[in-house]
């Protein structure tokens, strides 16, 4: 009889893990994972300024092939809870849907794959023709400085060698079976700061407006593509999000403008090369006015997990269980997946991502059920 | 003996008549006008939301011509008391120079005109030939509701027709003579405001980022000047004093985006015609932007005092007692003349402004005595 999977995910669903809390979600998933035979330790990650956040390592077998989950149990505030049809924490099913904050987003996709490993493991004596790993964390929706990042250290510390990870965030737009994401945008913020000379506005030869500067250097920063986009990847693209003088005074003509702007960038872009181009274009368009660009730490670089035999396996299951050719893309945010990539290739793949964050997040039965076969399916052909 | 016209502003700079403050300033102008002869009344205006304020009406004499001389003897505070080398209220005189808050703005040159009248009336057997009046706010330097609008308007309904007025507001760069002005720039205020559609900076195709179009549309709103100016006024000119978007989360394109800005117009426009050519101009670099443009109430238009017989007068007795050519100029900010021009013609001509709204305003002795006596000249051709 395979494993409930819709059990396990009412289970989850029913911890109020909204970061850095671990609402006794991870103690769940350690208790399924020890009943089957897995070695599971709980490391906690702290950091000063940062609330100490609990992760999860799980293994269960030995030698290669090495395939790991990866995924977190924390989940994003509910916002109003008098706005959901069911309450948030519940974990209700009504007419086939769970309903509850983490059911794609994704407690949901960790639930299919326990169910996954438990059938799996029931299938072949207990035990993987290979190496089974979870990593699971609780500092995906914060900061994510206590998470994934501490995580694959800490493992790669112990002589964890990870071969290939299937990372289970929502990846399809509307149906399970649409996307696969084989890799992910960078990400890099920086604030442009326009420095003139404070005077007043009925003198402006004797004042030098920075808000004329920034408008010009805004515009040609934004007339100009950063590429056209590559085969598996979108354009990179530049977001001005703020622009901020904060001149209450409307006779004066301000000393400082401030424009901030977000860019995600593909693989033709490290953030190194992607600020000396901003910073080239700036100065050209800055005819002589005095300007810096304060650039935000970050770490979301541009990846790409080639199309290959991993890749392959991923979607031929994909399409072997739901009849869709699965979309391989580079599309949407960053995810934890930017720092796994640099221990493995990485395959992004999970529930339907339409209502996460959102008021009644939700995730049909036939989803859960059906993704588990998929996960299931993957360990057979991995370890097969 | 002529009248003191340094007693006469070292008094004035000893009241501490800072807006809305009357300070003893009126008081001390009454006191001398009545001993004059004239005829003194001061009414005080108010209106809700702001300080009620003292201003000042003297007259004396019968019939035409009737030539007012306008100003204020409120000012501006004085900042950090303890940069000034002299303090700003004690009408220190040192090395020839008279120091205190309001020296050349404009206290300094009521003081002449106190004096030169006094000097008229004493070589004139007490009486103008034609009647001279004082038109004296308490509230210039602020907000101006309770000052020169109300003034004038109320002397008008008691029936008080004026010929001609000079201001006595500081129209000198840099020497006693150099410049007479002749009219003054209008000025309006307004806010653009792009309403876009807020979403993830990763999916800007599923928002509208207002910064996007602020941008443009501000671009294109300075790239193209208003005029080219006229015979008597520089070209209109429009300054974006702020922008704001007030985003602070970076992952997120904003809803909304302001720019506000101040446009001082020459005799060209009018409010009304500017309005109608930056909405013209706004739609057309709008691109289906949603955007407003919200107007701010105003009432300096531009105006024009034309090059004619008193401008002629005032220029000629300039030159007689100082030597320089005075240039007529509309250049500079806003003044009261913006509400005496629906009266009568106005001339501004006062001290050198160099100093004024600073720390150390201060006056050289000898330009309180040139001042006064290019006042008693002007009475002198004016009446004669």
């Amino acid at each position: 009889m395979p494993a409930d999977v819709v059990a396990i995910a009412r289970d989850l669903l029913r911890c109020p893990s909204v970061t850095p809390a671990e609402g006794g979600a991870l103690a769940l998933v350690a208790d399924i994972l020890s009943r089957a035979g897995f070695t599971v330790e709980r490391p906690v990650f702290s950091e000063p300024g940062h609330a100490a956040v609990q992760n999860l390592h799980a293994r269960i077998g030995h030698g290669g092939p090495h395939l790991v989950f990866a995924g977190h149990t924390d989940v994003v505030p509910p916002g109003d809870e008098a706005q959901w049809t069911h309450p948030p924490f519940a974990g209700d099913v009504a007419d086939g849907v769970l309903y509850g904050r983490g059911a794609v987003d994704m407690k949901g996709a960790v639930a299919c794959a326990l169910a996954a490993a438990l059938d799996h493991l029931a299938a072949n004596g207990g035990r993987p023709k290979g190496t089974l790993s979870f990593l699971l964390t609780g500092d995906e929706e914060g900061v994510a400085v206590n998470g994934s990042v501490k995580l694959l250290k800490w493992a790669a510390e112990r002589g964890e060698k990870f071969d290939h990870c299937i990372l289970g965030e929502p990846t399809n737009p509307e149906t399970l079976g649409d996307m696969i994401k084989i890799g992910r945008r960078g990400s890099q913020n920086g604030t442009l700061v326009v420095t003139g000379t404070q005077g007043h506005v009925a003198y402006p030869h004797l004042a030098d407006n920075p808000v004329r500067s920034v408008v010009r250097m805004v515009a040609a920063l934004l007339a100009e593509p950063l590429d056209a986009g590559t085969d598996h990847f979108d354009p990179s693209n530049l977001e001005f999000t703020s622009i901020d003088v904060g001149n209450k005074t409307v006779n004066v003509i301000p000393a400082e403008a401030r424009a901030r702007f977000n860019i995600r960038f593909n693989d033709l872009h490290t953030q190194g090369s992607l600020r000396a181009l901003i910073e080239a274009r700036a100065a050209a368009a800055a005819q002589g006015a005095r300007f810096r660009i304060d650039w935000e730490p970050s770490n979301a670089e541009a990846f790409l997990t080639a199309p290959g035999p991993f890749v392959t396996l991923v979607g031929d299951v994909i399409t072997s269980v739901t009849g869709r050719q699965a979309e391989l893309s580079t599309s949407g945010g960053t995810s934890d997946a930017r720092f796994i990539k640099n221990y493995c290739p990485v395959v992004e793949f999970g529930l339907v991502n339409a209502s996460m964050h959102g008021i009644d997040e939700r995730v049909p039965v036939a989803d859960l059920i059906a993704l588990t076969a998929i996960y299931r399916e993957i360990f057979v052909r991995y370890f097969g």
